[in-house]
C-alpha cells in the first residue's frame, strides 16, 4: 500500500478513545494525524494514557485538521450529534462513531450511517462513509444470536451477561469504587438495556417476523475488561445441526470464532475476537458468547470497519497479544 | 442455658469443615469437642487453618469420642454415607450432614434426614434428628422460587448463578489456579447442575403440580466467597402484588430478606444472610438472590439447623460481621 | 454485667464509622445509643451501609444526645478537633477518636488524650478519659519494632508496606477507581507518610536514645482490606533470642501473635489481629507484620481501647470470624 | 528482509513457552517452525493455549526439525542443561535459554551463554550465538540499580518486590490456588531469592568492587502478570544527578524508561516495556521499577535478543497494546 490512512480522532481522553490510540499508533497502514481532546489540549497523550509513555510524543490538539481520511468520533452518547452538527468535517472524511448516537437508523445531514457489525453487514460497510459502531453488550448478544435468526430459528431469548468496569467509562462513579466492586457482583438495567433496540434492529434484518422479547439481565463484574453472556433458547434442531448453521454463518469473519470447546473470558480479553459456544439440553440451547468490551466491542470493531471501509486487509492493526493470563 | 451442647465435626480440614469450626468456636451455646480428621490427626487446627493461629489450641482428632450432642459431616459427596456406615455414631447424637448423600430423602441405618432449608422446613427441622444441608446454588435458587410456588405461581425458570471459587472445594484444579481464575467468566454444568434435583424436590413439596423445567447456567466468578442469582420467570402478577408474597413468606425467617433496593453480593459475604431483590417488566419477573455460599450455603446454616434442632435461639452465634469492602 | 454502655458514633457514614456501627451492634456490653451523621440524619444506617440491611432498624440522628459513656470520633482529620471545639461533649463521656488530630500529644480543652496502642499503652489506656487511636499503616509498623525498641535493639529500619483500598476512604478517588487499581500496584508518599511522626514517638518512649531513619515506602494494593508490612533491620541477635524477645513483649497481648510459621494477610483479614513472622539471614531481620486495617488498624482497636477503658474484657465484641478465603 | 526467521520452541506447554509463541505468531520476520513438546505432541497449540484458537493451527511437535536459525528453550530450571546434553542441535542454531542454567557463565559443549539483559550487554548480545536469558526478578531490580553501579555509586540496597502469580508457573501448587491467592500478600524466600546471584554478576561487570548486600525481600501478589520493585539504597546526588545518570544509561534502550511521573504496575503489563521512577528523600534514593515478569521478565526479553542477534530491529514483534485496565 502507497499511502498510509491520515487518521483523527475526536474525543481520544476516555477509555474508547485510548483504545483506539493504541490500536492506530501500531497499525501498518495507518497514520495517526491528531488526536483531539478540548479539556487536554497541548498535553502529551501519555499524561492521560500513561502506558503510552515511551511510546509516543503526540500531543492532544484543540482543532480539526483538514484532510483526514478517516475520524473516529470517541464521544459520549449525546455527544457525536452535536459535534457533527457544530463542526462541519470535510465532506470526503468517512466517520466512525462510537457513540449510540447513529445505530437506530438516525442521520447527521448529509451523513447517513451503517450499523457497522461486519458478520451482519459486511458488504455495506465496505461501501460505507459512516458507521455507527455497536454497543459492546450489543456485539456479545448479537454474535451469539444472529445465526438463529439467518436460519429463521430464532424464539424467545433469555439471556444474562456480565461486564467488566471499563464498560462504565472513566468517571469516578460508586459503582466503579474499587472498594465496593472488588469481589461483587451487582445487576442493573433489568429487562431494560438500551443496547436491546439496536440488537431488535439487527435481528428484524435477518428474521423479519420476529416479535418475541429478548430478556436480558446484565451484571456488574469485578473485573476491567470483557463481556461474557449465556443465552437460552427454545430450538427444535440438534446440536450439530446449530453448530453447522453458526460455522457456516461465521465462515467468512476472522474474528468470530465457534468454539467446539468450553470457553472462558479470559480467551479473548486484549483481542478483537468473539468467542461463540454452543450447548444443548433437551430443546433448550445455551449460547455463550465472549468479547473484549473495549475491541470487539468498541475500538477494536471501529478499526476493522475502518480497515473494510478502506479497502485494507480486516485484520490489519488488530492482531493483538492476548492478555491470557 | 445450664449446659453447653457437646458438639464434634467430622472431616475438619476441608473449607466447609474450617468454617464450621470458625462458627462454633464462638457460638456462645456450644462446646467444640472434637474436630475429627483422619489425615491431619495430631496437627493442631491452626496447622491446616491458619487463620485460627491465636484463637485456639485444639488439635485434630482421629477418633469420634462418644458423647456428642451434635456432630456435623464435613465430608465430600458420597462420603457421608460410607462413614455412617462405618462408624455407627451414638444413637442419640443428631447428625447434621453437609454433603448431598441424603438431600433426595435417602437415609442411613434407622437415620432418616429432613432437607434442612429452614425457610421450607422449619417446623420439621425443630424436631428432627437428622439433616442433610441443602447445596450453596441450590438455597441460592430456592430462596429465589420458593414464594412463588407457595403461591401457586411458580412457571418456567430462566436462571443464571455465579458462584466464589470456594465453592469448588479445596483441592488444587485447574480451574481454581490463580492465574486462570483470576478475571475470568466461564460457564460449566449448563443446564445439568446436580442441585436441580433438590431444588426441584422442594418445589414440588409447595407447588405439588409443577412440571417445567427450571433452566439453570451456573458460572465460575473470579472472587472466592459468594453466590448471585437473577432468576427470571413470567408471573401475572404486579410487583407489588409480588413483593407481598415474598415478604409473607419471610416474616418469620430472620436470615432471609426482600430488600426494596438493588442488592449486591458483597451485601451478604461472611454472614449468614440470603438477600433477595424483585424486579418486574411487563409480565416478566427477575429475582436476584444473593448467599455466601460457605455460610447460609453451607456452614452457616448448617450451624442455624443445629441452632433449630437444639431449642436454641435461631441466629445464636450467626449474627456475623459483614466482610462488607 | 449489669448495664450496658451507652455508646455513641459521630461520622458515622464513612468507612471507619461503619465499621465500628458492625462491631458495636453485636457487642455483648453495649448499646448502641446513636450515630451522628449530619448529612445522613434521618436515614437508616443501611441506606450507608447496605450490608446492615436486615440487621437494625437504627437511623442516623442529627444530634449528640447527653449521657453517653463513650463516643467514638470518626471524622476526618483536622475535623476531630473541629468538632471538639464546637460541640461540648458530656464532661464524663470517654472519648475515642480515630483521626490523627491528637495523636502527638495535641489536647482539645481539658481533654488530653493518650495514644491507643495497648501493647505500648495498655495500663494508660486503662486510665484514660480520651483516646487517641492510631493509624494503620502505625499499628502495623509498630507490632513488628516495638519489642526491638524496648529491648534497646532497634537501628535503622527499611520498611515497606501495601493497603487496601479501604485505606483511602470512601470518597471517590482516580486512584480507587476500579479499572485503575484492579490487578495494580504503586507506591505514594515515599519515604514521607504522615504516620512517621507516630511512630517516632512511640519508639522513643521504649528506646530514649533511637535517632535512625525508618525509610519507609508504602504501596497500593489491589485489595480491599488489610495491610502487610516487611521491615529490614541490623541485628546482632540470633532468631532464637529475637522470637523470645517479641513472645515475652506481647505475652499480654491476645491480638498480637507471633507466629513461627509464614503469614500471609488474609490470616487476619476481618478480625482484630496483628499477626508476626520473623526471619533472619545474617545480622539482617525481617519482620513481617499483617493486620486488618480497618480494625487493628481502626475501629477494632477503638473498641479494643473502649474495653479497656471501661474495665471490660479486653476482646469483649472482638472476637470475628476471619474472611479466611 | 528478504527472508524470515525459522524459528522453533522447546517446552511450549508452558507458560513461557505460550508467551513467546504468542509473540512470535505475530513478528514480522519470523516464521515460527515447530513447536516441541512431548507431552503434548500431535495436539494443536490451542488445546494447552485456549486463546489461541482462531489464530493458528499449528500441532505440537515431538521432535526438533533441523535447519532451525533459532531455538528457544522454555524448558524448567535444569531441564535446559539436560535437554541441550541430551538433543544435539545444528551447530548454526542459535539458541535463546529462558531457565536459570547459564545464567551464571556456565557452559554446554561448546555453546558458551552471554548473559541476555539489552541494558546491560547489547553490544556482545549483537554477537551471541546462545543467550542465557534473565530471571524476571532479576531483571526488574537490575534496571532499577545499574545505571548506579556503572556510575560507581551503588551501595548496600533495600528492596521488595511483588510479583503476578505467573511468576510461579503452570503447576498447581498452594500457593496459585485462587482460593488463597486472592486479595492476599505474602512474602517468600526471604532475602535468598535465587535472583540475587545474576543481579550480583551483573553490578560487578559494571562494579567491580562493589561487596554489600543487596538485601531483597520478595512478595506474592494477588494478580497475575507483573512485578514492582522499590530499591532503597544511600546515594550523595541530588536527585537530577541522579536521573541524568540513569536518562543517559538508557538512552539508546527503547523498552526502558526512565518516567517524570510517578508510576504504576499496568503501565507495563502485556508489554515489553520497563518503566522506572526516581525519588529522594535526604540522602536516601527510592528507585521503583516496573515490567511485565512473563515479556520483559521472560519471553519478551528473549524476542529482543532474538532481534538483536540476528540484526532485526530490536523491538520488532514486540510493540504490543498494553493491557491498560
Amino acid at each position: 500500500m502507497a499511502n498510509k490512512l491520515k487518521v483523527g480522532i475526536v474525543g481520544g481522553a476516555g477509555y474508547t478513545g485510548g483504545e483506539t490510540i493504541r490500536l492506530l499508533l501500531n497499525h501498518p497502514h495507518v497514520d495517526l494525524a491528531f488526536v483531539h481532546s478540548r479539556s487536554n489540549a497541548g498535553n502529551p497523550l501519555y499524561a492521560v494514557h500513561p502506558d503510552l509513555l515511551g511510546d509516543t510524543e503526540l500531543a492532544f490538539s484543540d482543532s480539526i485538521p483538514a484532510g483526514a481520511d478517516v475520524i473516529f468520533l470517541c464521544l459520549g452518547h449525546g455527544e457525536s450529534k452535536k459535534f457533527l452538527q457544530d463542526n462541519p468535517l470535510d465532506a470526503n472524511a468517512k466517520v466512525i462513531d462510537l457513540s449510540q448516537d447513529f445505530r437506530l437508523g438516525e442521520t447527521s445531514g448529509s451523513r447517513a450511517f451503517v450499523y457497522g457489525l461486519p458478520e451482519l453487514n459486511k458488504a455495506a460497510i465496505q461501501q460505507a462513509s459512516n458507521i455507527a459502531n455497536p454497543g459492546c453488550f450489543a456485539t456479545a448478544i448479537q454474535v451469539g444470536l444472529l445465526p438463529l435468526a439467518k436460519a429463521g430459528l430464532l424464539k424467545e431469548v433469555y439471556a444474562t451477561g456480565i461486564t467488566g468496569s471499563t464498560g462504565a467509562g472513566q468517571k469516578l462513579q460508586d459503582t466503579t469504587h474499587f472498594t465496593w466492586r472488588a469481589n461483587n457482583i451487582s445487576a442493573y438495567k433489568t429487562l431494560t438495556h438500551q443496547h436491546l433496540k439496536e440488537i431488535g434492529r439487527s435481528i428484524h434484518q435477518l428474521q423479519a417476523g420476529f416479535s418475541e422479547p429478548i430478556n436480558f439481565v446484565p451484571w456488574r463484574g469485578d473485573f476491567t475488561r470483557g463481556i461474557f453472556v449465556s443465552s437460552c433458547i427454545t430450538v427444535n434442531k440438534s446440536l450439530d445441526e446449530v453448530k453447522a448453521i453458526y460455522r457456516d454463518f461465521y465462515a467468512q469473519h476472522p474474528f468470530t470464532v465457534v468454539a467446539d470447546e468450553t470457553i472462558d473470558l479470559k480467551q479473548v480479553v486484549n483481542t478483537n475476537k468473539a468467542l461463540i459456544s454452543l450447548e444443548k439440553e433437551g430443546d433448550k440451547l445455551v449460547v455463550h458468547s465472549a468479547i473484549d468490551n473495549l475491541l470487539k466491542g468498541a475500538s477494536g470493531q471501529a478499526v476493522q470497519n475502518m480497515n473494510l471501509m478502506c479497502g485494507l486487509e480486516e485484520t490489519a492493526g488488530l492482531k493483538l497479544k492476548s492478555i491470557v493470563f
